[in-house]
């Protein structure tokens, strides 16, 4: 028997509907090359309207892909909403990925037009010969005439809005339907995409929006510094408009001075992105100084956050780092560090254990580890396995792509590729990467565990473990370490020293095989590129 | 195009997974006449898998409808999640009710089979014989032997929980399956049944997790005074097990001295019911005493939350009240009044102003207000009209009822009866019932403004103001008033003095129009029922 509630699709138009009727007064605020920008969300609401209308006189169809190439500013966040409010899909293309990576994945999700910055045409002219199915360019930025650009047909923005209508046209929309697609870059073969859907999208904005998660409210002053092109965001568009949340954008500058100047000005209670970010503005206070008091949490996540930088924040600056881990797959938020009621009396040392760790899924999140036969393991901190997930907002396949969907098995559980742990608490810890693991002697070393341990270490900035061939053990670890710049020069002696306290001396790196390097090499998502270190050592 | 999403159901059974998996020694505490009970998540979990069978066994089939008699207490809760997780229906029944209405509702709904607390057992004995669909009467208390009962067939719920199988059996069910079965007494006809589904439970469980909704979280100890038999006991059973907050209930004993006894030993921080509840602990407090400073808040609901019940327990006692309003057919939140960063540098008498409405919508609560042509009215806290809402766990018909079902029309919206405004900061406020309203010389007055003006005269207890039919100006107001038991008795010239402030002369009640009653006579649910005090005018 069916109950007699209402058929309410859980649809992103919705999540604007509210953002204008109930927080029509408060504000998005963007920091832009040419100043600050400022409007309040029923502001926003008719500009989005307007963008609609945009959309379709541009002949924008239900279920095109109409692409974003920008930074984080008010427009982008425009076409969040404009795009999945017309029946069409979102898709954010990453700025920091190779030409031919991005061509690729133009080609392959069929983008029908490109949204650009105005300080981001380069790039895109010198692409734009290869996209096979681009039929419009829209450039954005401030000025209201196009700039000059071999982009075609290329239109501007600014007259494009001043020109549209202002009905409003809101189609009807199935929660089922597509809203976004994002790819994800993985570490071997073609990016894959995920195609994301009005329910899930707006399942995972409440779950973001709870308590236990983010604990987000309509007092919170919110700086996304992950940029828009990852994964939503982590949902922070849609879940500061549905909460009413003050929304500050940094724009392109994502330079520690900048963004200490923001949380100042701006009175950021909570700011978001990856570890690399925070590190520089670690370095940045330490040196420069600057009050980051109004900040009640930052969440931290995309690689795994150093439990120094955890304990710095906290204890120089009084700000607590959360953790949160996720996967694009995952529209992403998979988990979130925190102190529960049973954590509050142990010590802060322990209390920061735990803050290293990913941390406890929401609700809406399932997670099993399993064996290599697939039996459960179970969650006592000691038994690993890969971990699979499933919920409301987890991916079922890639976007057209069958020969890489091989994670999402019948089962039902998407398969992350990620060896974890599950303690009796529920807090989850990735070890590793499954391909990340080091094998030496049959025994299992993690990669992930000894950067942690390195980068604790004084006078260590960055650490990447890898796998180095080894005749007599097969693989050995490998440490590609930069140092900081103050003080003397830390030498290898002393970090395996305090590689000592923590692993098996069979685990311990050779010296030799501690390496100093000026810089860490990067994905275009700011993680670790061991690939490239890989390539190096062969 | 579709997003590729996992179809992962919005069910009942996935919080209870949740519960077990994620806070398995969070501890369910529950106050019974034979002592204290308390046990883990994880306990609850075995027990509900035992209970589930015990259903099977009893014969429960999909979509039955099994009722619940009982007090707020740990077998309630194992009811309120065996019963769906089998795909049978929970029916809550209304403790309160008149024997009349309880047959009526149980014959109505055909309930299969009743689930009775031993200390109940009468009158659900003296209506047995009246009941059509009843075939199996379960007996739940602390003894092994059922006592001594005219019931039949009649079995004794720890026996079958003893002779259970602990074997888990989860059948699929989908999100859109019925779960729950909750009756609204109404003010006129026969009561009317609300069938609710797993989709619209789940979604409103997250929504009452929120931080600016409830702002629930793992760490509060919540204590829901509202009865289990109300609407999904305003859905804390659900959103405790999704989040594991520790939960108390205060069992059959709502008296103050015994809700501040539990306040204190279990350091309760956020408490639920109705304003009588709160109301009578107030003067308790302020004649015998007793620590409530652990409560972060404290949820009132059900009935319009007087201002100086607010300013009173904050002022005097420093626990801010929040007001919820919802309504059977909405799951029943609809509002909850907080205050706003707007709001935060207003002074104290106007923020209390503020709390003494009705409050804000959550996400996926959508309203508007319209006039008598269904023409939608401005938020400017001026314009007032019928309050219409929809959302995804708002009714769209009473179960097996259509000729009830006239509030739910094609627009897609319910219609509630309700007369409010919704002001610039969509602050609810709920004017009126349409039938409450007070019609004098074509001009309106408000029975609830009234009420609540009365209420905040010193010397006050209650006061509930009818329409008393009168040949010149149609209607006028008639107050019916309890006074505080010390001090001076109030005079109706203060009153009406009092009235004066806020009310035009012709709005006020004459000297006759004030009477002074012993206690207003309440509903079920606690209500004002003023079809009973009209009967007395009439």
């Amino acid at each position: 028997m069916d109950g007699l509630i209402m058929d309410w699709d859980l649809t992103i138009p919705r999540i604007l509907d509210r953002a204008r009727k109930v927080f029509p007064h408060n504000e998005v605020v963007s920091n832009l090359p040419e100043g600050r920008h400022s409007y309040t969300w029923a502001e926003f609401y008719g500009r989005v309207v307007r963008l609609m209308n945009v959309l379709r006189k541009l002949g924008v169809k239900r279920g095109d892909r109409v692409a974003t190439f920008a930074w984080n500013h008010y427009r982008h966040l425009e076409l969040y909403f404009a795009i999945p409010c017309c029946g069409a899909i979102l898709h954010t293309l990453n700025l920091r990925l190779f030409p031919e990576q991005l061509q690729y994945i133009v080609n392959h999700a069929e983008d029908s037009m490109i949204f650009v910055d105005d300080n981001l045409l380069r790039p895109i002219e010198a692409m734009a010969g290869k996209f096979e199915s681009v039929k419009q360019y829209v450039v954005m930025g401030p000025a209201t005439d196009l700039p000059e650009t071999t982009l075609a047909p290329a239109a501007n923005y600014e007259t494009l809005m001043a020109e549209a209508s202002d009905v409003e046209n809101f189609p009807e929309i199935g929660e089922r339907e597509a809203c976004g697609l994002c790819y994800t870059s993985g570490t071997t073969g073609n990016p894959k995409g995920v195609l994301y859907s009005h329910r899930g999208t707006f399942i995972h904005t409440m779950m973001v929006g709870m308590t236990d998660v983010l604990g987000l409210s309509e007092r919170d002053v919110m700086m996304p510094v992950v940029p828009m092109f990852h994964a939503n965001a982590w949902g922070n568009p849609y879940i500061c408009a549905m909460i009413g949340a003050r929304l500050i954008f940094a724009g392109s500058d994502v330079q520690p001075e900048n963004l200490v100047r923001l949380i100042e000005q701006e009175q950021v209670t909570i700011a978001l992105g990856v570890p690399t970010i925070w590190n520089g503005l670690l370095q940045y206070l330490r040196k420069e100084g600057g009050d980051i008091s109004s900040l009640r949490a930052m969440l931290v996540g995309g690689s795994a956050v150093p439990r120094a930088m955890i304990e710095a924040f906290l204890q120089e600056f009084g700000v607590p780092i959360m953790q949160g881990w996720g996967m694009t797959e995952m529209s992403p938020l998979g988990a979130v560090s925190r102190i529960t009621r049973k954590m509050e009396d142990w010590p802060v040392a322990k209390q920061i254990d735990t803050m290293a760790k990913q941390g406890v899924m929401p609700p809406c999140v399932e997670m099993k580890i399993v064996d290599d036969d697939g039996t459960e393991q179970p969650w006592d901190g000691q038994a690993v396995g890969e971990l699979l997930v499933r919920g409301p907002a987890v991916a079922s396949a890639y976007y057209n792509n069958p020969e890489d969907s091989a994670a999402f098995t019948d089962d039902g559980w998407f398969h992350t590729g990620d060896v974890a742990s599950i303690d009796q608490n529920a807090v989850l810890q990735i070890t590793d990467r499954t391909k990340d693991l080091i094998k030496s002697g049959g025994e299992w070393i993690s990669s992930v565990a000894m950067e942690s341990a390195i980068m604790a270490c004084p006078g260590v900035l960055e650490a990447a473990v890898v796998a180095r061939p080894d005749e007599k053990w097969d693989e050995r670890p490998l440490a590609f370490v930069v140092r900081a710049a103050e003080g003397d020069p830390i030498q290898p002696q002393a970090i395996i020293a305090a590689l000592a306290r923590s692993f098996a001396k069979w685990q311990l790196p050779a010296t030799e095989d501690i390496r100093f390097i000026e810089e860490i090499p990067k994905t275009a998502v700011g993680k670790f590129d061991k690939k490239v270190l890989r390539a190096q050592l062969a």
